[in-house]
C-alpha cells in the first residue's frame, strides 16, 4: 500500500460511504443541548471497536518511570475524580467540503459534540510513578489495531509532558455519568480539552514515558497540516476556532433543504476555540452579518449563542463566525489542507421563508 | 418537487453523503453482541429529531371509538409493562449495493439492530377505548414533521387492526432498560416486532382508529416494493430473512480490507426473519457453503451463529446465508427493487489470511 492515498473530486466512493456509515456524526438539531445526548455524540473508531474484558483488563504505566504501575480499573476508580464537560471535535470535520479532498472519514460539518466525562486526572498518575528526569513525552498506547497507510500498529498518540500534567486531562471511565460505552473507549480512555479529537485516545492499554519524541505513524505522520505532498507540515493540536447553528425549520428528507414560517425565529448554535474563550459570535442573513447574544461559558465547553431573526418570505442563506479572546476569527472559505484538517470555514443553510 | 427522483448510479452524491452522516449504521464488529450496546443501535431519521417536552406531553387516543384517551407518560408508564427483545431492520437497508439506486439513505449492511424495548402493550391502551365496529386500521402520528416527495407531513404509518392486537406490539418508553432517548422517539414510540422498522413510529403524538385504509404518504406511496415506475407495489411489512456475520482479524482503515493470522478462526454473525425463526445458517468461503452451528433461539430477536474455519494463509471471501422455517432463503445477489427495499443478498467480506 503506497503511504498517501491519491485525492478525490466530485461524487463520493463507496470506502467514504461506509466510513461514513460506521463513523457517526451528531446530527445538527443536537446543537439545541449544551450536553449532547448519549448516543448522538460523535464516533470516529480507526479500526474496529476492540473487544476488552474489563474483569482482565490492566493499565500499564511504564517507560522512563522509577515505580512502573499496573492498575486493575476499581483501583483507578477509588482514586479522587473529577468531571469535566468537554467539547471535542474531529480534526478532519469539513474534510468533505474541501475539493479535492484526501480519502477519509468524508465528515460534512456534524464531527464535534459534548460529553461529562469522569475520570483521574493523569497527572495523580504519573506522579505516583515517579517520572525520571529525562522524560519529554508520555505516550498513550490503545487496543484498536488495523492498518493504515500500509503500517500495522496499534492507535497511539503521544503528548508532551507539559501538556501531558495539564489538570484537566483526565483518564475517564464515565461518560455522561455512566460507564464509558465500548465505542466511547470503554474501559479507560484518554481526555485531552481543548485538543482535536485524536490526542484523546480510547481503549487505553498502557502509558509509557519516554525521553524521545514518538515516532508512531498517528503521530508522527498523520495529523498534520500540510500545504503540499511531501512537507513535513505542523501537527494538528488545539482545535481551531469554529461554530454550527442548529437548522431552523423543517427539512426536506432528501436535500435537507429548509422551510421556514415568516416571523420571529430564535436561531441557537454553539462556538468554540481550543485557544481561548469565544470573544463574539455574527449570525450571517445572506452575507449580513449581525451580533449574536452569547450565553454563560463554561472553560472546555461549547459557548451557546442565540440570534433573533425577524424572517420575511424569500430565500436566504444562514451562516455563523466565531471569533475568540486570542483573535482568532473563522474564514469565509475551508482553508486548503492536504488531508482536510482543520477546516472551521463558516457552515451555510439555505432556508426558504414561507408566508 | 417532482414525486420520485431519479436514480443514481456510482459514486454517491452530497445528498447521500449527508443521509449516511445523520442516519447511523451499527458498526459490524457490534454483532457479536446480542443486544446491541446502547449508542450503537443504527438509526434513521427522516426528519429533524423533534424537540419534546416530556412534561406538557400527552398520547391522544382517538377517531372511531367510543371513549376518546388523552394519557400522560405518568400513566402509561404506571400501567403493566413487558420487555422484549427484538430485532429491527431498516426496509433501506443494502440500498448502496443495488444498481441503480434510489436517492435516499445510501445503506450498506449496518441497518439493523437489536434493542430491549419495555412498554404496555398497545391492545391494553385500545381495548380502553372500545373500538368502533367499523374500525379497520389503527394510524400513528409521530411529531417529527417535513417534507418528502413534495408532501409536507408528519412522519406517521399505520397498522391493520388485526396486527395492531397482537400482543408483541408495544408502546416503549424504555430502550435498554433507560428512558428512551431522544433519537428514539422519546418519549413513547412504536415497537412492532418482526417487522421493517418504518412500522415503529416514533415520537407518538397520537393514535387514530380510522375505518378506511390509511392514505398517509409513508403508508401509501413510500414503502412498497416496485419493480418499475407507476406500480402500486407490494407494501413492505415483514423482515425478509437475513444474515450478517463480524467481519473477523483486523481491518485496513480506508478500505476496510481484513487481514487474518492463519489458524483456528471463530467466525460469529446473527440472522432474523419476519415471517419465521431462523432453520439454518451457512458459512460461506469463497462460495463453498459449511453449514454453521445455531446459539439458543428467542421469538423477536435474531439467532445467533458460529462456524470454524481452519484459516489458511491465501485470498478469500466470507459470506453467510440464512434460511427460515418458512422456507425463506437469502438469494445470492440484491434482490432488484426500484427503491433498494428489502434488499437481502448475502454479504461478502474480502480477507486476507497471513501465516
Amino acid at each position: 500500500m503506497s503511504s498517501r492515498r491519491p485525492p478525490i473530486a466530485g461524487r463520493y466512493t463507496a470506502e467514504e460511504l461506509a466510513l461514513a456509515a460506521r463513523n457517526r456524526g451528531m446530527p445538527l438539531e443536537a446543537l439545541r443541548h449544551e450536553l449532547t445526548p448519549a448516543g448522538l455524540h460523535y464516533l470516529l473508531v480507526h479500526f474496529d471497536i476492540p473487544v476488552v474484558d474489563v474483569n482482565t483488563w490492566t493499565l500499564q504505566i511504564n517507560g522512563r518511570v522509577e515505580k512502573p504501575l499496573t492498575l486493575g480499573l476499581q483501583e483507578i476508580t477509588r482514586l479522587p475524580a473529577k468531571t469535566l464537560r468537554v467539547t471535542m471535535e474531529c480534526a478532519g470535520n469539513g474534510r468533505a467540503q474541501v475539493s479535492p479532498r484526501y480519502p477519509s472519514v468524508p465528515w460534512l460539518e456534524e464531527g464535534v459534540s459534548t460529553a461529562d466525562w469522569t475520570g483521574v486526572p493523569l497527572s495523580a498518575l504519573l506522579e505516583r510513578t515517579a517520572l525520571k528526569k529525562t522524560v519529554k513525552e508520555i505516550v498513550f498506547h490503545g487496543a484498536d489495531r488495523g492498518f493504515d497507510a500500509g503500517v500495522e500498529h496499534d492507535f497511539a498518540r503521544s503528548l508532551a509532558l507539559e501538556h501531558a500534567l495539564r489538570e484537566e486531562v483526565l483518564l475517564a471511565y464515565e461518560m455522561n455519568g455512566t460507564p464509558l460505552p465500548p465505542q466511547h473507549g470503554a474501559p479507560l480512555r484518554l481526555v485531552v480539552p481543548r485538543w482535536y479529537g485524536m490526542a484523546s485516545v480510547k481503549w487505553l492499554r498502557s502509558i509509557e514515558a519516554i525521553d524521545r519524541p514518538f515516532e508512531g505513524l498517528q503521530q508522527a505522520r498523520s495529523y498534520h497540516f500540510r500545504r503540499h505532498p511531501g512537507e513535513k507540515g505542523e501537527p494538528c493540536t488545539l482545535m481551531r476556532v469554529n461554530s454550527l447553528l442548529a437548522p431552523p425549520g423543517i427539512p426536506d428528507f432528501y436535500t435537507r433543504k429548509r422551510v421556514v414560517e415568516a416571523g420571529t425565529v430564535e436561531i441557537v448554535g454553539r462556538a468554540w476555540s481550543g485557544a481561548a474563550p469565544i470573544a463574539r459570535v455574527e449570525f450571517g442573513l445572506s452575507g449580513v452579518w449581525h451580533e449574536a447574544q452569547l450565553d454563560g461559558a463554561a472553560p472546555f465547553c461549547w459557548q451557546g449563542w442565540r440570534a433573533r431573526w425577524q424572517a420575511r418570505p424569500g430565500e436566504y442563506e444562514l451562516s455563523c463566525r466565531a471569533i475568540d479572546h486570542a483573535g482568532n476569527r473563522q474564514p469565509l472559505e475551508p482553508p486548503w489542507d492536504l488531508s482536510g484538517f482543520g477546516n472551521n470555514g463558516v457552515q451555510r443553510i439555505a432556508v426558504t421563508v414561507r408566508a
